[in-house]
């Protein structure tokens, strides 16, 4: 379930991805090394692209927030996808990997001025409007520029999808959005109606992440299809993008039960269109913004296996040389992760063993209780769907540098991410003079 | 209670920090910002060093984990404490600041062979070895360098202690230590004893963080001082140098109650000596670890308050130009802080905000439920005790260049880590020519 995309077990017994063998990627780029899968990355992108544009006018846009360096929005934009950012960091490495700004959609709870600017002077396709205080605020700034801003207004339906809590968006107590219970949204709506310088394109909401329960989709589909209906009862005003948000949940580990995409596409894209005949609206264009369902099993983290700890009739420790700096999500969401051993791919698992960083912390932890072959110091760790959020999350804690990235494709590999180094580490510090010891 | 070292409200109202009102911070060096306030770390050295050293023997050990960067291992150095570091990139940063490499620890669950390559070579003062791999490891590195390594054995001693509870038998399922309870660690001595390039310096344990209570400290003293004399009289080794770790309780909010750091030095440094009397040994040099205890308090981090966001009779959120990217701790740890407005520090609190981070998740906030006085965009938030695993921990999710750090002094400021800029985030990127756009 875990092996998407090229990822196979070759003859030699090792773990291969992109046509190489992951212990060819690991002489060449050390560990840990975050490995992208060219074409399943691509696949993906794809998947979601048809399934939704089957039924009808449908935007796919990849949430960048995932996984966002210049080679990944570039792979992005040749697979016609839009792009979800969400600061301007993101903005900018989306720009100067060349992505039509046509295209992209502008995220955040708390966009700066100097990141509504940037979105303007670009030209991005979409802003979605999260709060009253920001609708002014591009108001005033889209007046400066002499311009229109079309944006989203991003509505809090109150549908909360069951995931882990700290991945919880659809909820009425967020910081995101206008609430559609309390009448903030049609408050929101004629307020960005009555402001000259916002062009209303559409809507946008998020319920949650990891979901693989369709219906909760369905159910905010006909929320928001009836809240269209009431816009334009109230305010005359067509609704010409309805942007449905990400959160279809992907494969890390057993517990895990995902759905195809097609059976997502169904469910929004019929429930949009039947809606739609019920209340005499013309049909929304839909937007959706898959960004772990893309990105995620598409990547691949290599480690290396360096110490161990046994504690007798408890738990025995692996640890590897990378950790909660290069993959957050288990100390910081309980996430659970699939592993193998690359270099005995074809081994039949004999022990169960906690996967340790290397951060002096206890809380790095990568997986707690997994079935490995028989271990060694120098065995090479696949874990699986770690292109999502790992990377992106990750961090120099304990002055550990950040790894590296390759792109793999047809026995290719190409750096994509420099690995950090010491000296790297230092580029942003200075110490005052007064403050050397020679 | 949060107002420490040099921090005050001046007569403008505004919140002060070495001398500087920090509204003229945030004019010249914008936010988010982190300041450290050079007299209160400095103050918190020292207070620490003449608390265990007026009882004997004693060493206080910087854990450079909570926030390594030149300028602080500099002022570290110049105060006269030992550091301890938990990785290369820590040794690294250390040595580049000149800290005299014979007052460095080196700690880590999983060293790299090119970590203790590293280590060996500065000649630091002690490694902290933590399990038999890596025992076995450093004495064949040592080896091949013809030298000894001096060491501390990292032992888990089961005691576990949380703020104000501890457990006499915890923590012994950890991925740290040659575990007490069971005799592996007594063999791990044996081990270290026999093995030819390893100087059998002293023991080292850590039984929690953000400890308030001394018993445990005591306890734990007293369980080390009973295997010191096992050790004596199984294998004739004497101890010289006994490390009891950090752990020692900061002031974050209104649940915390510190003590003086007074009572830590006593709880240990009587324990020792009592119980080295009791069994008839010499008492050995004690080290002790705090890092939080020296930085944290020194540390303020200033937001510039953007959006707002009012779910009606549930909780009214402002949000904040960072977030979880430069302070993660609040959605890790769930811990708590205390903030104030540095341009109304003079003020009331009149209102009960959650202060959201701008980043695209519910998770990323950094206070709930605060007391504040009637806030406005603009207004500069300042939130204390952030001088550890801030900075430390901080990450580019969302790509949020991460911001920069002043040491303030005497109506001085000095930038000692520039702010990441937008270029920064793309210095390692690389784009393949066959992804060019153009």
């Amino acid at each position: 379930m875990f092996l998407t995309g090229t990822m196979k077990i070759n003859t030699q017994g090792h773990l291969e991805v992109g046509g190489i063998d992951t212990l060819e990627l690991v002489k060449e780029f050390g560990t840990p090394l975050w490995v992208i899968d060219e074409e399943g990355l691509r696949s993906n992108c794809r998947v979601f692209k048809e399934a939704f544009t089957r039924w009808g006018d449908a935007v796919v846009a990849f949430a960048s927030k995932s996984l966002c360096n210049m080679a990944v929005c570039a792979i992005v934009a040749q697979e016609g996808l839009a792009l979800d950012v969400v600061s301007g960091g993101e903005l900018y490495t989306a720009l100067q990997a060349g992505f039509p700004a046509d295209r992209i959609i502008f995220h955040g709870n708390n966009k700066s001025p100097e990141e509504i600017r940037m979105a303007l002077q670009a030209g991005v396709g979409r802003i979605v409007v999260d709060n009253f205080y920001e609708l002014d605020l591009l108001n005033s700034i889209a007046e400066e520029y002499g311009t229109n801003a079309d944006i989203l207004l991003r509505i809090t339906p109150g549908v909360e999808a069951h995931t882990h809590e700290y991945i919880q968006t659809g909820q009425i107590d967020s910081k995101f959005g206008f609430t559609l219970t309390d009448g903030q949204a049609m408050e929101g709506i004629k307020a960005a109606v009555s402001s000259p310088q916002i062009n209303l394109a559409g809507l946008h909401c998020h319920i949650g992440s990891q979901i693989f329960d369709m219906e909760p989709f369905r159910h905010t589909a006909a929320l928001m299809m009836k809240f269209i209906a009431q816009i334009k009862e109230e305010t005359g005003q067509e609704i010409a993008d309805l942007d449905m948000g990400g959160g279809f949940g992907i494969y890390y580990a057993q517990e895990d039960s995902p759905v195809d995409p097609e059976e997502w596409a169904e469910a929004v894209m019929t429930t949009v269109q039947e809606k739609a005949r019920e209340y005499g609206l013309r049909v929304p264009r839909v937007i959706v913004e898959p960004g772990r369902a893309i990105s995620g099993p598409a990547g691949i983290t290599l480690y290396t296996i360096g110490s161990f700890k046994e504690v007798t009739g408890i738990r025995k420790y692996v640890a590897v040389d990378g950790g909660m700096t290069d993959n957050i999500r288990t100390a910081l969401y309980g996430a659970r992760y699939s592993a193998l051993l690359a270099n005995k791919a074809d081994q039949e698992p004999v022990e169960t063993v906690s996967v340790a960083g290397k951060c002096c912390e206890s809380g790095d932890m990568l997986i707690w209780d997994t079935r490995l072959p028989k271990l060694e110091s120098g065995d090479i760790l696949a874990v699986f769907a770690t292109g999502a959020y790992n990377y992106a999350m990750s961090s120099n804690y304990n002055r550990l540098p950040r790894p590296a990235m390759v792109l793999v494709r047809q026995g290719c590999a190409e750096l994509i991410l420099k690995r950090e180094t010491y000296p790297d580490l230092l580029r942003n510090d200075l110490l005052p003079d007064r403050l050397k010891s020679r």
